[in-house]
């Protein structure tokens, strides 16, 4: 068997064009387009990169793109003064502090001052809470991008055992609970689980998200399950460039899996594409409309 | 193998003694107890026993007891005036709004208008949130007496395997989670699980909140696992007068497991005492005092 390759580029494209048109309704009926303000702190160049793309997606989808770039002597005080007055711009719906800051901010203390109704990361914990416990949620990006993956391949998930390698907030945590949303058996497992390959080999659908080169091993993969590969590592090359490789071990994997998410251009596309689309609900949201549809 | 008895009455009993410790030194300090206030919609008989001993365990442990018991032609504006109020009063530290409410009454919105560090439940998407991202929170009291008991038993449960049968709200889901936060291995399983006897049978903890008598078979534990059976369940007896049973069927079960709570007298009367912990706690964190040790 050979697993087919998981398109996540084709897959974010298509999303941001559903956005783009969902702007385009909701500009109609709010008389204003949706608005996300990003927030970068310091030099950081992956972080640059990273704000960057999401300012041009923002741009290209028909949002208005706010783009606060701070300085890293910026103190905690004026970067909290800063989220308070994006929670009381009426023109911004989401607002997405980049991570990491630099270590004399408390990233906790950023994150709990967003107003959760504008926290398109999905990293406040009222909408940690609203996901935990069914109710309308801002969901974190990279999960709800890996989601729609398994959607697409796989359609109901129902009954189907799940393993997602990794317990962050970000992204293994939050995914687990969108598998039990979906009705999937869910284990999380993480640095301490004893009998990985075990776990993994019963799974139907194996999300990783570990941030280690290629640990999951091709023959841990049960045949026929479909692999969801959240890992970005960059191993060196003798050309200095490096090379990007996911947490699985994809050249072998693709000989037991239904279908898998290469690394780069499976899973990185989505998370963009979802925060466009979380950006367009809290918009709704926050203007009393329903949810768009077909996101 | 005979597994042993986990004795939660006793458990309770000692953890109850703890805080009416904690209550005095508290008193001391702060120059007032803590408080808990019960609120009770409407006549249901069970739901009456239930807000009574709670509120005799409060008087029992030296805290301050507010009782609110309204008929059940309370309207939903005037609960939620009422726990505006007690939100507001400083003698209170913890709120408890009996569930279920009558049907007219909005059971999302009265959990939402708590203030989430007086929610001694752990219901609010707020604690519900805390709890999943590692801050700290107010955790329901339920899971939080079956983690008590095993951790009585077992010490470290890293790197174990759990299986939590239930996925609800109040019980399945955060008991997931505080599973994963003392690094356990944690399967989530439900109505929809396909395998559910396979699943089990790999545990090494095994924590079943469905509400069906005696659906886990004996054969299905692996030998020496642990077992905390949350179900209540009321079996019609001849003599009319009913016979709880648990989620497991104990009998059998007794031959596999290392160790086991039995029904009546293992979870139950860890809810109550863990309801008293929380209040207490909450009084601490309200007073800008340290958390309690040994709880
Ligand atoms: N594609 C995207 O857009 C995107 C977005 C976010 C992240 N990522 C990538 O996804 C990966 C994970 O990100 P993250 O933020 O979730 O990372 P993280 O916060 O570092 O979490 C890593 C998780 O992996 C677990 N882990 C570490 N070593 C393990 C092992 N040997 N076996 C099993 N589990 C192990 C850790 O367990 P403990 O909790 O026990 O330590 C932890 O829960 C990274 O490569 C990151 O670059 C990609
Ligand atoms: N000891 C205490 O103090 C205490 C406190 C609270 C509750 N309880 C008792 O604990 C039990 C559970 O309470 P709860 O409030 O969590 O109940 P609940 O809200 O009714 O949830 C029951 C859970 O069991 C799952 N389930 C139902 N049938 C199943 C099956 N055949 N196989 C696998 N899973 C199944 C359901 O799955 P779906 O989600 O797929 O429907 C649901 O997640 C009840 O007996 C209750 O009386 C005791």
């Amino acid at each position: 068997m050979t697993a087919s390759r998981i398109d996540g580029k084709a897959a974010g494209v298509a999303v941001r064009e559903r956005v783009a048109k969902g702007v385009r309704a909701f500009e109609q009926r709010a008389g204003r387009p949706p608005g996300l303000a990003t927030v970068l702190v310091g030099e950081d160049p992956a972080s640059a990169v990273y704000v960057r793309s999401k300012n041009r997606a923002t741009a290209e989808a028909g949002m208005a793109s706010f783009a606060h770039n701070l300085p890293d002597t910026t103190s905690e005080s004026e970067l909290l003064q800063l989220v308070a007055d994006l929670n009381a711009d009426k023109r911004v719906d989401g607002i997405l502090v980049q991570l990491p800051l630099p270590s004399h901010i408390d990233e906790k203390k950023v994150i709990a001052t967003i107003e959760p109704s504008k926290d398109v990361d999905g990293f406040h914990a009222m909408n940690a809470g609203r996901l935990a416990t069914g109710l309308d949620a801002l969901v974190p990006c990279t999960p709800l991008g890996c989601l729609y993956l398994l959607k697409a391949e796989l359609g109901d998930l129902s009954g189907l055992d799940a393993v997602v390698i990794g317990r962050s907030n970000i992204v293994g945590k939050p995914m687990a609970q969108l598998l039990l949303g979906e009705n999937a058996t869910v284990t999380i497992a993480h640095s301490r689980t004893r009998n990985l390959e075990e776990v993994v080999s019963r799974a139907d659908i194996v999300v990783a998200a570990v941030g280690r080169p290629e640990m999951v091993r091709g023959h841990w993969i049960k045949p026929g399950a479909t692999v969801i590969d959240v890992g970005i590592n960059r191993l060196p090359t003798d050309d200095g460039k490096g090379r990007l490789v996911g947490d699985v071990a994809f050249d072998e994997a693709v000989e037991f899996a239904r279908a898998i998410t290469p690394v780069p251009g499976g899973v990185g596309p989505m998370t963009i594409a979802m925060l466009m689309r979380n950006t367009l609900v809290a918009a709704h949201r926050r203007a009393g409309l329903a949810d768009p549809e077909n996101l």
